[in-house]
Protein backbone atom coordinates (compact mmCIF):
# COMPACT_ATOMS: atom_id res chain seq x y z
CA UNK A 1 0.00 0.00 0.00
CA UNK A 2 1.26 3.62 -1.27
CA UNK A 3 0.22 6.25 1.80
CA UNK A 4 1.09 8.98 -0.63
CA UNK A 5 -1.40 7.78 -3.55
CA UNK A 6 -4.02 7.30 -0.72
CA UNK A 7 -3.69 10.76 0.91
CA UNK A 8 -4.16 11.73 -3.18
CA UNK A 9 -7.15 9.89 -3.20
CA UNK A 10 -8.39 11.42 0.51
CA UNK A 11 -7.56 14.92 -1.08
CA UNK A 12 -9.44 14.53 -3.87
CA UNK A 13 -12.69 13.37 -2.22
CA UNK A 14 -12.30 16.94 -0.09
CA UNK A 15 -11.78 18.74 -2.82
CA UNK A 16 -14.46 17.15 -4.61
CA UNK A 17 -16.98 18.68 -1.81
CA UNK A 18 -16.51 22.45 -2.74
CA UNK A 19 -17.21 21.70 -6.26
CA UNK A 20 -20.57 20.40 -5.19
CA UNK A 21 -19.88 16.40 -5.21
CA UNK A 22 -19.94 14.12 -2.78
CA UNK A 23 -17.13 12.71 -0.16
CA UNK A 24 -15.47 10.28 -2.52
CA UNK A 25 -12.18 10.34 -4.74
CA UNK A 26 -10.55 6.80 -6.64
CA UNK A 27 -7.12 6.36 -7.89
CA UNK A 28 -6.30 3.61 -10.65
CA UNK A 29 -2.36 2.71 -10.40
CA UNK A 30 -0.66 0.56 -13.10
CA UNK A 31 3.67 0.26 -12.58
CA UNK A 32 3.25 3.46 -10.11
CA UNK A 33 1.96 5.52 -12.67
CA UNK A 34 -2.02 6.95 -12.17
CA UNK A 35 -3.87 6.11 -15.42
CA UNK A 36 -7.51 6.96 -13.86
CA UNK A 37 -8.85 8.82 -11.48
CA UNK A 38 -12.32 9.44 -10.17
CA UNK A 39 -14.72 11.59 -7.88
CA UNK A 40 -18.35 10.94 -7.29
CA UNK A 41 -20.02 13.39 -9.61
CA UNK A 42 -23.86 11.81 -9.25
CA UNK A 43 -25.41 15.00 -8.45
CA UNK A 44 -23.39 17.35 -10.83
CA UNK A 45 -23.98 15.38 -13.66
CA UNK A 46 -27.30 13.44 -13.02
CA UNK A 47 -25.87 10.06 -12.88
CA UNK A 48 -26.32 7.73 -10.18
CA UNK A 49 -23.45 5.54 -11.37
CA UNK A 50 -20.78 8.45 -11.51
CA UNK A 51 -19.35 7.29 -8.01
CA UNK A 52 -15.65 7.58 -7.85
CA UNK A 53 -14.40 4.37 -8.43
CA UNK A 54 -16.51 4.07 -11.33
CA UNK A 55 -15.64 6.79 -12.78
CA UNK A 56 -11.79 6.21 -12.11
CA UNK A 57 -12.19 2.49 -13.90
CA UNK A 58 -13.62 3.91 -16.50
CA UNK A 59 -11.14 6.57 -16.65
CA UNK A 60 -8.63 4.29 -16.79
CA UNK A 61 -10.08 1.65 -19.38
CA UNK A 62 -10.65 4.63 -21.20
CA UNK A 63 -7.01 5.92 -21.26
CA UNK A 64 -5.78 2.37 -21.37
CA UNK A 65 -7.81 1.58 -24.54
CA UNK A 66 -9.05 -1.50 -22.81
CA UNK A 67 -12.09 -3.31 -20.76
CA UNK A 68 -10.04 -4.90 -18.41
CA UNK A 69 -7.76 -3.25 -15.46
CA UNK A 70 -5.26 -6.59 -15.11
CA UNK A 71 -1.99 -5.64 -13.18
CA UNK A 72 -3.55 -2.29 -12.21
CA UNK A 73 -4.42 -1.08 -8.48
CA UNK A 74 -7.32 0.64 -7.32
CA UNK A 75 -7.55 3.10 -4.21
CA UNK A 76 -10.43 4.54 -2.91
CA UNK A 77 -11.31 6.98 -0.19
CA UNK A 78 -13.92 4.83 1.18
CA UNK A 79 -14.89 1.32 0.60
CA UNK A 80 -16.57 0.37 -2.25
CA UNK A 81 -20.38 -0.16 -2.27
CA UNK A 82 -22.14 -3.02 -3.92
CA UNK A 83 -22.25 -1.02 -7.69
CA UNK A 84 -18.58 -0.28 -7.61
CA UNK A 85 -18.37 -3.64 -6.17
CA UNK A 86 -19.13 -5.03 -9.13
CA UNK A 87 -17.96 -2.81 -11.02
CA UNK A 88 -14.38 -3.67 -9.66
CA UNK A 89 -15.37 -7.43 -10.29
CA UNK A 90 -15.96 -6.74 -14.14
CA UNK A 91 -12.72 -4.56 -14.84
CA UNK A 92 -10.27 -7.13 -13.00
CA UNK A 93 -7.44 -5.44 -11.03
CA UNK A 94 -5.15 -6.72 -8.84
CA UNK A 95 -5.99 -5.12 -5.47
CA UNK A 96 -8.39 -2.85 -4.14
CA UNK A 97 -7.08 -0.21 -1.34
CA UNK A 98 -9.38 1.54 0.53
CA UNK A 99 -9.59 3.84 4.02
CA UNK A 100 -12.45 4.26 5.36
CA UNK A 101 -15.07 1.89 5.69
CA UNK A 102 -18.35 0.81 4.77
CA UNK A 103 -19.30 1.69 8.69
CA UNK A 104 -17.64 5.37 8.17
CA UNK A 105 -19.90 5.56 5.18
CA UNK A 106 -23.40 4.89 6.67
CA UNK A 107 -22.31 7.75 9.96
CA UNK A 108 -21.90 9.95 7.17
CA UNK A 109 -25.57 9.08 5.61
CA UNK A 110 -24.51 6.87 3.16
CA UNK A 111 -26.51 3.97 2.30
CA UNK A 112 -23.83 1.37 1.09
CA UNK A 113 -24.59 -0.29 4.36
CA UNK A 114 -28.60 -1.15 3.33
CA UNK A 115 -27.46 -2.05 -0.16
CA UNK A 116 -25.30 -5.18 1.24
CA UNK A 117 -27.96 -6.02 3.60
CA UNK A 118 -30.35 -6.07 1.02
CA UNK A 119 -28.61 -7.88 -2.00
CA UNK A 120 -28.53 -11.16 -0.15
CA UNK A 121 -32.05 -11.23 -0.08
CA UNK A 122 -34.42 -12.92 -2.53
CA UNK A 123 -35.18 -10.81 -5.24
CA UNK A 124 -38.84 -10.53 -4.50
CA UNK A 125 -38.47 -9.48 -1.12
CA UNK A 126 -35.97 -6.71 -1.48
CA UNK A 127 -37.25 -3.12 -0.61
CA UNK A 128 -37.16 -2.77 -4.35
CA UNK A 129 -38.70 -5.81 -5.20
CA UNK A 130 -36.93 -8.09 -8.10
CA UNK A 131 -39.45 -9.59 -9.96
CA UNK A 132 -38.53 -12.53 -12.15
CA UNK A 133 -40.69 -12.33 -15.07
CA UNK A 134 -39.71 -15.33 -17.61
CA UNK A 135 -41.46 -14.69 -21.09
CA UNK A 136 -41.25 -16.64 -24.64
CA UNK A 137 -38.10 -16.08 -25.82
CA UNK A 138 -36.45 -15.65 -23.01
CA UNK A 139 -33.38 -17.40 -23.80
CA UNK A 140 -33.02 -15.99 -26.98
CA UNK A 141 -30.58 -13.86 -26.78
CA UNK A 142 -27.75 -16.46 -24.65
CA UNK A 143 -28.66 -18.07 -27.93
CA UNK A 144 -27.93 -16.04 -30.69
CA UNK A 145 -24.82 -15.08 -28.51
CA UNK A 146 -23.36 -18.57 -28.20
CA UNK A 147 -23.82 -18.93 -31.70
CA UNK A 148 -21.51 -16.04 -32.82
CA UNK A 149 -18.76 -16.93 -33.25
CA UNK A 150 -17.39 -13.24 -33.97
CA UNK A 151 -17.83 -12.52 -30.20
CA UNK A 152 -15.44 -10.57 -27.78
CA UNK A 153 -15.96 -12.07 -24.54
CA UNK A 154 -15.63 -10.14 -21.77
CA UNK B 1 -45.69 -6.43 -15.91
CA UNK B 2 -45.96 -5.43 -19.70
CA UNK B 3 -44.60 -8.92 -21.50
CA UNK B 4 -44.58 -6.01 -24.69
CA UNK B 5 -41.97 -3.96 -22.97
CA UNK B 6 -40.17 -7.76 -21.50
CA UNK B 7 -39.71 -8.26 -25.57
CA UNK B 8 -38.64 -4.93 -26.41
CA UNK B 9 -35.57 -5.85 -23.59
CA UNK B 10 -34.84 -8.95 -25.30
CA UNK B 11 -35.09 -8.14 -29.06
CA UNK B 12 -32.44 -5.17 -28.12
CA UNK B 13 -30.29 -8.07 -26.42
CA UNK B 14 -30.68 -10.05 -29.08
CA UNK B 15 -30.35 -7.87 -31.83
CA UNK B 16 -27.24 -6.30 -29.88
CA UNK B 17 -24.79 -9.39 -30.54
CA UNK B 18 -25.37 -8.47 -34.00
CA UNK B 19 -23.07 -5.30 -33.80
CA UNK B 20 -20.65 -7.03 -31.45
CA UNK B 21 -22.00 -6.58 -27.89
CA UNK B 22 -23.15 -8.68 -24.91
CA UNK B 23 -26.57 -10.25 -25.00
CA UNK B 24 -28.36 -8.22 -22.39
CA UNK B 25 -30.88 -5.29 -22.87
CA UNK B 26 -32.75 -2.85 -20.39
CA UNK B 27 -35.78 -0.39 -20.96
CA UNK B 28 -36.54 2.20 -18.21
CA UNK B 29 -40.32 3.01 -18.45
CA UNK B 30 -42.48 6.05 -16.50
CA UNK B 31 -46.36 6.49 -17.03
CA UNK B 32 -46.30 3.74 -19.67
CA UNK B 33 -43.36 5.55 -21.63
CA UNK B 34 -40.19 4.22 -22.88
CA UNK B 35 -37.75 7.14 -21.40
CA UNK B 36 -34.26 5.02 -21.38
CA UNK B 37 -32.86 2.45 -23.35
CA UNK B 38 -29.30 0.31 -22.71
CA UNK B 39 -27.92 -2.29 -24.16
CA UNK B 40 -24.35 -3.93 -23.44
CA UNK B 41 -21.28 -2.43 -24.66
CA UNK B 42 -18.38 -3.14 -22.38
CA UNK B 43 -16.13 -4.55 -24.94
CA UNK B 44 -17.40 -1.79 -28.11
CA UNK B 45 -16.89 1.27 -25.68
CA UNK B 46 -14.17 -0.22 -23.20
CA UNK B 47 -15.84 0.25 -20.58
CA UNK B 48 -16.52 -2.65 -18.00
CA UNK B 49 -19.56 -0.59 -16.44
CA UNK B 50 -21.42 -0.64 -19.75
CA UNK B 51 -23.92 -2.77 -18.72
CA UNK B 52 -27.72 -2.90 -20.15
CA UNK B 53 -28.79 -1.51 -17.16
CA UNK B 54 -26.50 0.67 -16.54
CA UNK B 55 -26.60 2.15 -19.91
CA UNK B 56 -30.16 2.23 -19.64
CA UNK B 57 -30.59 3.78 -16.04
CA UNK B 58 -27.93 6.65 -17.28
CA UNK B 59 -29.94 7.42 -20.66
CA UNK B 60 -33.23 7.97 -18.29
CA UNK B 61 -31.70 10.16 -15.86
CA UNK B 62 -29.99 12.23 -19.04
CA UNK B 63 -33.28 12.60 -20.34
CA UNK B 64 -35.33 13.56 -17.42
CA UNK B 65 -32.69 15.29 -16.07
CA UNK B 66 -32.35 14.10 -12.64
CA UNK B 67 -30.72 11.45 -10.78
CA UNK B 68 -33.15 9.38 -8.96
CA UNK B 69 -35.36 7.48 -11.48
CA UNK B 70 -38.40 7.44 -8.62
CA UNK B 71 -42.42 5.99 -10.17
CA UNK B 72 -40.00 3.93 -12.80
CA UNK B 73 -39.92 0.68 -13.57
CA UNK B 74 -36.91 -1.19 -15.03
CA UNK B 75 -37.42 -3.77 -17.83
CA UNK B 76 -33.98 -5.72 -17.72
CA UNK B 77 -33.25 -9.12 -20.17
CA UNK B 78 -31.42 -10.89 -17.55
CA UNK B 79 -31.40 -11.02 -13.37
CA UNK B 80 -29.41 -7.56 -12.90
CA UNK B 81 -25.33 -8.17 -11.46
CA UNK B 82 -24.35 -6.48 -8.05
CA UNK B 83 -23.28 -3.83 -10.00
CA UNK B 84 -26.57 -3.29 -12.15
CA UNK B 85 -28.36 -4.42 -8.64
CA UNK B 86 -26.22 -1.14 -6.53
CA UNK B 87 -27.07 1.28 -9.24
CA UNK B 88 -30.70 0.38 -9.38
CA UNK B 89 -30.63 1.01 -5.19
CA UNK B 90 -29.19 4.37 -6.02
CA UNK B 91 -31.27 4.86 -8.73
CA UNK B 92 -34.32 3.64 -6.49
CA UNK B 93 -37.14 2.90 -9.69
CA UNK B 94 -40.16 1.50 -8.49
CA UNK B 95 -39.60 -1.86 -9.31
CA UNK B 96 -37.53 -4.17 -11.60
CA UNK B 97 -38.28 -6.60 -13.80
CA UNK B 98 -36.07 -9.33 -15.33
CA UNK B 99 -36.58 -12.45 -18.04
CA UNK B 100 -33.55 -14.92 -17.61
CA UNK B 101 -31.98 -15.47 -14.08
CA UNK B 102 -28.48 -15.35 -12.58
CA UNK B 103 -28.32 -19.21 -13.41
CA UNK B 104 -29.34 -19.07 -17.15
CA UNK B 105 -26.77 -16.13 -17.21
CA UNK B 106 -23.85 -18.14 -15.80
CA UNK B 107 -24.94 -21.23 -18.67
CA UNK B 108 -24.07 -18.44 -21.07
CA UNK B 109 -20.53 -18.18 -19.41
CA UNK B 110 -21.03 -14.67 -17.62
CA UNK B 111 -20.03 -14.41 -13.89
CA UNK B 112 -22.71 -12.79 -12.22
CA UNK B 113 -23.14 -15.76 -9.54
CA UNK B 114 -19.03 -15.95 -8.62
CA UNK B 115 -19.88 -11.59 -8.01
CA UNK B 116 -23.01 -12.84 -6.07
CA UNK B 117 -20.81 -15.49 -3.79
CA UNK B 118 -17.93 -12.74 -3.47
CA UNK B 119 -19.84 -9.51 -2.34
CA UNK B 120 -20.71 -11.77 0.84
CA UNK B 121 -16.76 -12.37 1.87
CA UNK B 122 -14.94 -10.37 4.14
CA UNK B 123 -13.04 -7.86 1.84
CA UNK B 124 -9.78 -9.00 2.20
CA UNK B 125 -10.82 -13.06 1.74
CA UNK B 126 -12.31 -12.04 -1.94
CA UNK B 127 -10.28 -12.96 -4.94
CA UNK B 128 -9.48 -9.66 -5.37
CA UNK B 129 -8.22 -8.45 -1.81
CA UNK B 130 -9.79 -5.36 -0.97
CA UNK B 131 -7.47 -4.36 1.89
CA UNK B 132 -8.97 -2.02 4.35
CA UNK B 133 -5.96 0.85 5.01
CA UNK B 134 -6.83 3.79 7.16
CA UNK B 135 -4.59 6.55 7.17
CA UNK B 136 -4.25 9.20 8.67
CA UNK B 137 -7.18 11.83 8.02
CA UNK B 138 -9.52 9.11 6.49
CA UNK B 139 -12.69 11.08 7.53
CA UNK B 140 -12.14 13.70 6.36
CA UNK B 141 -13.97 14.00 3.58
CA UNK B 142 -16.91 13.31 5.57
CA UNK B 143 -16.24 16.15 7.85
CA UNK B 144 -15.81 18.36 4.64
CA UNK B 145 -18.70 16.99 3.66
CA UNK B 146 -21.24 17.51 7.02
CA UNK B 147 -19.87 20.48 7.31
CA UNK B 148 -20.90 22.06 3.97
CA UNK B 149 -24.37 23.49 4.23
CA UNK B 150 -24.75 23.82 0.64
CA UNK B 151 -24.48 20.08 -0.62
CA UNK B 152 -27.16 18.20 -2.76
CA UNK B 153 -28.09 14.78 -0.64
CA UNK B 154 -28.08 11.68 -2.99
Amino acid sequence: MDEHLMQRALALAAENVATGGGPFGAIVVKDGRMIGTGVNRVTAMHDPTAHAEVVAIRDACANLGTFQLDGCDLYTSCEPCPMCLGAIYWARPDRVFYAASRHDAASAGFDDALIYDEIGLEPSARRIPFVHAPVAGTLRPFEVWNANDAKTRY
